[in-house]
């Protein structure tokens, strides 16, 4: 029996252009991190809280991460184990690369190596949405199942989790940059019309599922074409500053394509070959510089696991 | 080298619920037949039409296969051979089967096999969507892009001809029923809003996401529940008299799901199993039947062959 788990789980881009709301993928870094520690005292608590610059509560039914446990400990039936939780914040608030769903995917999965796995991850997934839920507000799995199963996955409906694990070519790999500015996620989707032409509808499935066929086949090219978002981007992207630039210098490096991370402001690309990966970041982060924009890059293959034990004792 | 080739192009049904302007399958029956004939005389001739109740020109430059064939003669630059057409309809117009693509993709394989297939069936799509264009209006290979190559096409864009064959589960089975009503695609068209909301956007990108994977994975339950068209089927169906009793009638039969084909009036179902496909079939021309209205029913594999031969000397 294990004493003490400490798990990663890992930032996730969020829509990737052309499946708002319905697809995401993990990536390597950045991540958070939670340690699940057993406790003579029945009960979960959070004990210790880092890397939040104090705004994370340690209330558990008021925690993203201790939410998720707290229903997740409920469903095994199993709320009257003691467990300490810490929870160490290793990736910005807001940045659009699923901070809120990576710390519910940690306390869910921590939680679960700590008891041995009585659940797979996938049966341990309602409950790290639901604690993803009371940071966004909505019931949408996008960012938590990627962080939590990782790989690439599509949500035919959030309702229902309907969770399909996508192939993942051989050569894909990803660029993100987080530019230091702020956007809530409330505003990204305010910003966001609620209606769309049939037209953008048609050309948004053509892509989606042109996306699909792309990573069954390994055909980067088509993956390229695909990468298209007629919808979302042309609405969110006014909200981040050089955008335009940041894109065009992505495309400029060889990505396969390039979008908004989630409700941003986050930026990723797409690229075949973690060269191109790398080359992309830099190009990316060096247009925010140009715009006077502190920023983070990351370029790492498309993240298989998810969210994994680290240590234990 | 041949003297005649006797080409069979079969029925589709395009959409296929999720994947308006983007989707479509062959079915095995109906289908048109046209006869490419080599003649002393230079040029391109239609020298018969049958079943066709006289309302198809003889002039070349205004029949679907005739139009289609020519432009293809044009790509290949062989104007100046001497090819006599026979356009033998087998199929009705107007019945949401693909009746004008199947007439323009066997008038481009009758010409091609005539000439010793010169030109892949890929590379002779765009001027068999010419052809149907003339007839539809619009440039949509959902129709001609199935009865041509075979199986269940994605079609990513329109404009590029970006399509891709997809893989098809070994019990998927189709059925199809028209019904004797007269719907014309423009009417169908016009009953569309040119609006959707984000949401229904979203739901239909999921469902056709899923379909795809439904098929890559032969998923049967996934294809099932991807089959939902939120967007076209619950304008389009007013038009069908009795649809809601057919589909409910489809899905009463063990059907995997049920829509309208292309703009209708017939109605098809996807099945695992010929003895389903049979069942669902038998179903919705019973159900027709109470409005008492006469149809066809149609039960077949997903045709994988598209256009071909069926005679030579």
């Amino acid at each position: 029996m294990k004493e003490e788990v400490r798990v990663f789980a890992p930032a996730t881009v969020a829509n990737v252009a052309v499946g708002f709301d319905i697809l995401g993928f993990a990536i390597g870094a950045p991540g958070d991190e939670v340690v699940a520690r057993r406790s003579g005292a029945p009960g979960l608590r959070i004990v210790e809280v880092t890397g939040d610059g104090g705004k994370l509560p340690y209330v558990v039914e008021k925690n993203t991460a201790g939410f998720a446990a707290a229903r997740f400990l409920e469903q095994l039936g199993e709320t009257d184990v003691g467990i300490e939780l810490e929870i160490h914040k290793r990736m910005p608030f807001g940045s659009g690369l699923g901070s809120s769903a990576a710390s519910a995917a940690a306390g869910v999965m921590a939680v679960n190596a700590l008891l041995g796995m009585p659940a797979t991850k996938l049966e341990s997934l309602h409950c790290a949405v639901l604690g993803e839920q009371i940071a966004d507000g909505a019931y949408h799995a996008d960012n938590v199942a990627p962080s939590l199963l990782g790989g690439i996955i599509l949500i035919r409906s959030n309702e229902g989790l309907d969770v399909h694990s996508l192939p993942i070519p051989d050569e894909l790999y990803a660029a993100v940059v987080y530019p230091h500015v702020s956007i809530l996620t409330k505003d990204a989707r305010e910003v966001l019309s609620p209606a769309t032409t049939l037209r953008q509808s048609i050309q948004q499935c053509g892509n989606i599922a042109g996306l699909v066929v792309g990573l069954y086949e390994s055909d980067y090219s088509l993956i390229s074409r695909s990468l298209e978002d007629v919808i979302i981007e042309p609405q969110r992207s006014q909200l981040i500053p050089g955008f335009g630039e940041v894109k065009r210098a992505a495309l400029a490096a060889g990505a396969l394509g390039c979008s908004i991370s989630g409700a941003g402001p986050s930026v990723f690309a797409l690229c075949k070959g973690a060269a191109c990966a790398q080359e992309a970041a830099k190009a990316m982060g060096a247009a925010f510089d140009r715009f006077d924009i502190p920023n983070d890059t990351y370029a790492s293959p498309i993240n298989r696991e998810g969210a994994k034990v680290i240590a234990s004792r």
